[in-house]
C-alpha cells in the first residue's frame, strides 16, 4: 500500500517518510510505528500540513467539497485512470482547500491518447460538478483547468496527437518530459502566428469538448455526486472503501459505469 | 471589529497596529488604548498617514466625493460585496485621495463568478458616478479601472469563465493566485495574436457591460448619490452606520435594493 | 507669486532658489534679494542658464517666436487652461530655443477629460502657428508632438477615455502616475496588435482633430498671433502683463475668447 | 564491428570503451577481453546502464516492443538506411525504454535528400506501427517525432530542399552543422510571419505524407512486424543475424523489399 | 572659414585642430601656421588621414568621382543646401573612397521640411548619378542610402511630417534629438504592425519620389556632371572656387539652377 | 601570384604565411623556400590542414567533385567573376570536403549589382551542378547557398539593389560593411511583417531566377563539367593552367563563353 501511495518516490523521500511516520507514532507515544502513521506521514509529504483551524465558510466549503467529489467521481467512471484512495476537504499546506488522491498501480513510463483524455476528465470533474450542482461557478477549479489544458497542448505539440501539427511537433525547451504539469512554462511562440491561432483553437475545442462529456457523465450521475459531496462534507475524509461503497450502492452508477466503460474502449 | 478589518494581516502587521495605537494613545496622554486608536492605527497601516494640509481644490474634492460615493452606494446594493466600514476623502499617503473601505466578513479562499462581477461593479462605481453628475470624466479613476481590467482579464484568462478561452487557460506566471491586482503584471502575449484580439474584445466588452449596468443603477439612485456625496464633502468621513442610516432612509433605495438582490440572485 | 511658479517644488527645490537668488542679487551688489532675482532663479531651475551668447539666425529666431506665440496663445483661449506667465526666446540651457511658462494657479491632483484636450491644444499651437504663418514646418515643434501625443496615448490606454479600450486599461508600467510625459517609456506592445493597430489610428485622429481646430483657432487671431511674434522678436521676452493687454487690445479676440469658453462649457 | 559501431567517435571515447569492457571482461574473471564484452561496453557508452531491475508493465513492453520493430522494419526496407545491428527492449539509462541500433558503414560527411528522408521514415516507424497494430497511440514516439521534424525543418531551411524557402535559406544559429537534432534548438522567427506560417505548413505536409508510406509499408508487412515484435518479447534483445534471418525468411517481405528499393531508386 | 568648417565642434576640437596644424607646418619646416595646414588638419579630424599609398582600379576611382560629382552638383542646385567647400576623391581613414565637404553658413537649431528634402537629395545625388552615367549601380552609395533613409523615417516619425502618424508621434528612444544619423539605431518597433507597414510604405514612397527628382536634375545637367566628375579624375580634389567657376561657365546650369530655386520657393 | 592570392591580408598575415612556408621548406630539408612552400602556406591559412587521411566515400567524393567543377565552371563563365586559382577535392580543416580558389585580380572597394549577381552564380554553380549530374541533391551545398542568399539579402536590404525597398534601407548593424557573408549574424526583423514577407518573397525569387540561369548554363556545358570533374577526382588537385586549358579545349564553350560576355555587358 506505502509502495503504490509512493510510486516515483526516490530513496531520500521514503526515509523521510519513515522519519515523519516515526515522529508522529512518538508523539502519540506508541510504542511502533502504525500504518495510519505512514499514512499520515505521506499526505504531509505530498500536501503540506493539516491545516485543521483554518476556517472556511461553509459556502467554500460545499464547493470544495463538490469539486473533489467530481474529480473522483470521474476518476471512477473513467476507463484506465487511477484507482481513488482518499479524498479530503481538511485544507493543507498553502493554498489547497481539499484533494483527491489517486493510486496508481504501478510505476508508468508511457501514456496512451486515452489515458491523457481520462487526466483531462478527472481534472475537469471538479468544475463541472460545480457547475451542475450550483449553476455557478468559482475560482476554485482554476488550477485544475491550468493541468487540463497543458496536457491538451503537450498532446497537440509534443505527442503528435492533433490535427494542427499532425505528427510534426513544437517540443517546449526546458520542460520534464513526463507529465507534472502544474509548474511547466507556458509554450512560447516559436510556431508560426498562424500556426498559434489554429493551436489555441484546437485546444479550446478539445478542452471543450470534454467538459461536455465529463458535464453529461456528472449530470447523469448527479444523486451519486451529491451523496459523496454530503457524506464528504460531514466525514471531511473519506477513504477508498467508503467511496466505492457508495458507488457500488447506486444502481444507476453500476449502469453508467458499464456504458463509460463500453463508450471508452 | 478589529478582527475583520485585519482579515489577511500576519501576526507581525497586527503587533504593528498594536504598536501604533499606543503611540496613538500616548500621545493624547490617554491611560489606556482605546478603540479610535485602534482604528486610526489600521487606516495608517493601509492607506497611509492622513495628508490634512494637502490643499485639495473644491472642484478637485467634489469629484472625489462622488467617486467615493460611487464606489460606496453600488457596493451597498451588490449582493454579495463586502460591507462599507468607512469612506474618506481626508487624502492618505501618496497619491491617495480618497477611500473607501469595506469590511469582509471572513477569511476568503474563492470567488464565485458573481462575486468577481460585484468587485468589478464596485470598482467602476466611481466613474460613473463622476460620468452622471458632471456629464464630464477625469483621471481620478484610472486605478480602479485597472483594477477592474485585470479582474476581468483573470476571469478569462486563468479562471476558465469567457468566451474566447472557454475552459482552456493562460495562466500569468509570477503572479499571487489569489486577487490584488493593483501590482500584477500584464499578461504577456504568450497566445496566439487572434486569440489575444478576441481576448481584448472580451474584456472590453465585459468592463462595457458592467458599466452600462453600473451606471443604470447610479442613475435611478442619484438623489441618494448626492446626499452621500454632499454629507460627504462636509464630513470628509462618514462611518457606516451613518452611511447605511442614509440608504435606509432613502425610500426609493430600498426599492432599487431589492431589485438588485433579485436581479443577481 | 513664487509660490504659484513653484507649485510641486520640494523644499529642496525651494532652498535652492533662494540661494541662486541671493547669488544674482550679490552679483548686482543689491542689499536685498529682490522679486526679479527670485523670477530668474526660478527660470534657471526650470528651463536651465540664459544662452544669451548662442547666434540663432534671424530665419530660426521667427520660428521659434511663431511657436511661443502660438503656444501662449492657445494658452489663453483655452478654458480651464493654465494662465500665461511668461513667453521667452532667448535660448536657455541644452536644446531649449524658446519657452512660453503657464502658471497653474494651484497644486493639481485630477485632471478632467477637457484638461487633457486644452494641455494638447497648447502643445499643438507652436506648429500650427509655423503652419499658418510660413505655410512651412519645422522640426521645432517635435518635443510638442511627442508630448501631445503621450497625452492622448494616456488618455486612450489608461484613463478610459477612448474608443478602442473604452474603460478597459492597459496601464503603462513603471511610468509616473500624473503627467510629466517628456521623459516616460512609450507603450509597449502588451495589447494584442489588432488593439494596438486600432489605438495608433484613434491617437492619430484625436491629435488631428485638435490640430484642426487649434489651426481654426489660430488663423481667426492670425493678425493677434502676428502683433505678438512681432513684438516678441523684438523684446525676446514677454511678460503676462503685456501679453493679456494686446489681446485685451484686439476686437476680435474678445468675440474668439467668447465663443471658445461657450463651445467648452 | 567495433569500428563500424563507433564511427564518429573520439580517440578518448575507444579508450573509454576498451576500458569499460577490461572491468566487465574482469568481473566476470575472463583471462581476456571477448567480443561481447566491447559490445555490452559500446552500448553502456551509447545507452547507458542497462536497468533490468526497472519494471515496466506488459502493456509498456508491448508498445515499446512494437515500436522498436517498426523502425527495424522500416530500416530494413529503405534503400540506403543503415544496416540494423541489434533491437533491444531492456531498459537503459534515464527514460530510454528501447532502442534499435543501425550500423552506419562508413564516416559520412553528407546527406542526400533520400537519405534524409529515409531518416524521417525511419524515425516514424515506431509511432505507425503502434497505431497499426493497437490503433491507439501514445507518448512513446515523442522523441521520434521531434528528431523526425527537425530533420524535415533543416531540410526546407537550411538544405535548399523544400517550396517554401527555393534555394534561399535561413540557417538556424549556433547549431552544429551535421545531423543530431536530439538537442538542438528549435528555429527561431527570423524569417517573415508568412513565410513561418507556410513553413510549418510545409514541414507538417511532408511528416504527414512520409507517415502515410510507412504505414503503408508496414501494413504490407503487419505479418512480419508481428513476429519481429512478438520475439523480441521474449528475447528482449535481437540481433542482427536473427532479425535479418526472420525477414528473408518471410515471403512478402522480398517481395516488398523489391518493390520498396525499385520505388526509392 | 576655419569657423564656417567647424561648426558644432568643441573648444577640445579646436583645439586639436590647432595642434594637428602646428604639426603639419612644423614637418614642412614652415615658420608659421598657414591656411592650408589648417584646412588640411580639419580634413584629418573630420574624415581621417590620407591613404594615398590605398590603390583603387581605374572603373572604381570613376565610380567614386561621379559619386561625388553627384552630390555636389545636386548641392549647388539645391536651394536652402550647404555650399560646396571641396569635393576630393583621395581615400582617408576607413572605408571612405570620397567625401564632398559643405559648409554650412551658420550654427543650426532647427531644419524646415524643405532644407530635409533637400538632405536627401544631396544624398541620392551619388547613386543617381551612377545610376545615370554607368546605366548600372553599386554597393558606393550604401551608405548614403541609409543616411537618407534615416532623415526620411525621422520626418514621418519624430517631425510630424508624414502621412501614416500625421502629427502624432513615435519619437526613437535614445537617439541625439538634432540630425546626426550615420550611427543612429534603426526605430524599434513600437508601433503596431499597420502602422509599421504603412510606415514602410511612406518612406520607400518618399525616397522614391526625390530618387526620381534627383535622377531628372541630374539628367538634364549630364554634361556638367561629366565635366566635373572627370576633372576630378585628374585633379582628385576641387575646392570650392573652381567647382562654382565650371558651374557659372555652362549655360545649361544656369537655366535649370533657376528653375530649381523657383521649384522649391 | 602570392600578393593576389592574399588581397586583404594583413601584414601579420603574411609574416605568418612567410613563417609557414619555412617550416614547410624546412621540412623537405630544402635550401630555400621556394613557390610550392608559398602556395601550401597560404592554403593552410586560408583553408585549414590538408586531411589526407580522412576517407570520405566515392559517392561523397563524386558529389563534391562536382560541386567544385561546377563552381569553377561558373566563374569561368561569369563575365567580372575572379579568376579561377585552384580546385581541390582534398579534405582540409574541419568541414571543409573541397574549395575552388578565385583569384581577385586587385583590392576591391566596391562592387556593382552585376557582380554580385556573379558572386550569387558562383556559389550556386555547385548546386545546380550536382542537380543536372545527379538529378538528386545533397546537403553539401548548404554553406553555399547559406552565402547566395546573404548577399541577395545584402542586396535588397542594404544596397538599395531591390523592388521591395526601392532604395530605402535597413541596413543590419554589427555587421561588417563589406562582403564576408559566412559568419554575418541574419537579418532581423526591425521592418514590419508585410515588408519582410515581401523580402523574403524577393530574396527566394532573385535566388531561384539565378538557379535557373546557372542551371542553364551548366547543362549548356555538361560535357565541359564531367570533364573538369572526372579529371579533379583523379588529379585531387586541378591548377588554373589545366583548368582554362581544358575549357579552351572545347569547342562548345568557347561559343557559351562569348554568349554569357554578350548576355551581361
Amino acid at each position: 500500500m506505502i509502495a503504490r501511495k509512493t510510486l516515483g518516490f526516490s530513496g531520500a523521500d521514503l526515509a523521510n517518510i519513515l522519519n515523519e511516520a516515526a515522529l508522529l507514532a512518538g508523539r502519540k507515544r506508541k510504542a511502533a510505528v502504525e500504518m495510519e502513521d505512514l499514512d499520515e506521514a505521506v499526505d504531509r509529504i505530498i500536501a503540506g500540513l493539516e491545516k485543521k483551524n483554518r476556517v472556511i465558510n461553509p459556502r467554500e466549503k460545499e464547493i470544495v467539497a463538490y469539486n473533489e467529489a467530481g474529480h473522483a467521481l470521474v476518476a471512477a467512471f473513467t476507463p484506465g485512470a487511477d484507482e481513488v484512495h482518499k479524498i479530503s476537504i481538511i485544507p493543507r499546506g498553502i493554498g489547497a482547500l481539499g484533494y483527491t488522491q489517486q493510486l496508481p498501480t504501478e510505476d508508468r513510463y508511457l501514456m496512451t491518447r486515452q489515458e491523457l483524455i481520462g487526466k483531462i476528465d478527472v481534472l475537469l470533474g471538479g468544475r463541472m460538478a460545480e457547475n451542475i450542482v450550483f449553476g455557478e461557478i468559482s475560482t476554485g477549479a482554476h488550477n485544475d483547468l491550468h493541468r487540463a489544458t497543458d496536457i491538451a497542448r503537450a498532446m497537440v505539440l509534443e505527442y503528435g496527437m492533433g490535427k494542427t501539427l499532425g505528427l510534426s511537433t513544437y517540443p517546449r525547451q526546458n520542460r520534464p518530459l513526463f507529465l507534472s504539469p502544474e509548474q511547466s512554462p507556458l509554450v512560447g511562440k516559436e510556431c508560426s502566428e498562424a500556426t498559434a491561432a489554429k493551436l489555441d483553437e484546437e485546444v479550446k475545442e478539445l478542452i471543450d469538448e470534454r467538459a461536455a462529456a465529463v458535464q453529461e457523465l456528472l449530470s447523469q450521475n448527479k444523486a451519486l455526486l451529491e451523496e459523496i459531496a454530503r457524506e464528504l462534507l460531514q466525514l471531511e475524509v473519506m477513504e477508498a472503501e467508503r467511496f466505492y461503497e457508495i458507488i457500488r450502492g447506486s444502481a444507476t452508477a453500476q449502469i453508467n459505469l458499464n456504458a463509460a466503460t463500453v463508450k471508452s474502449s
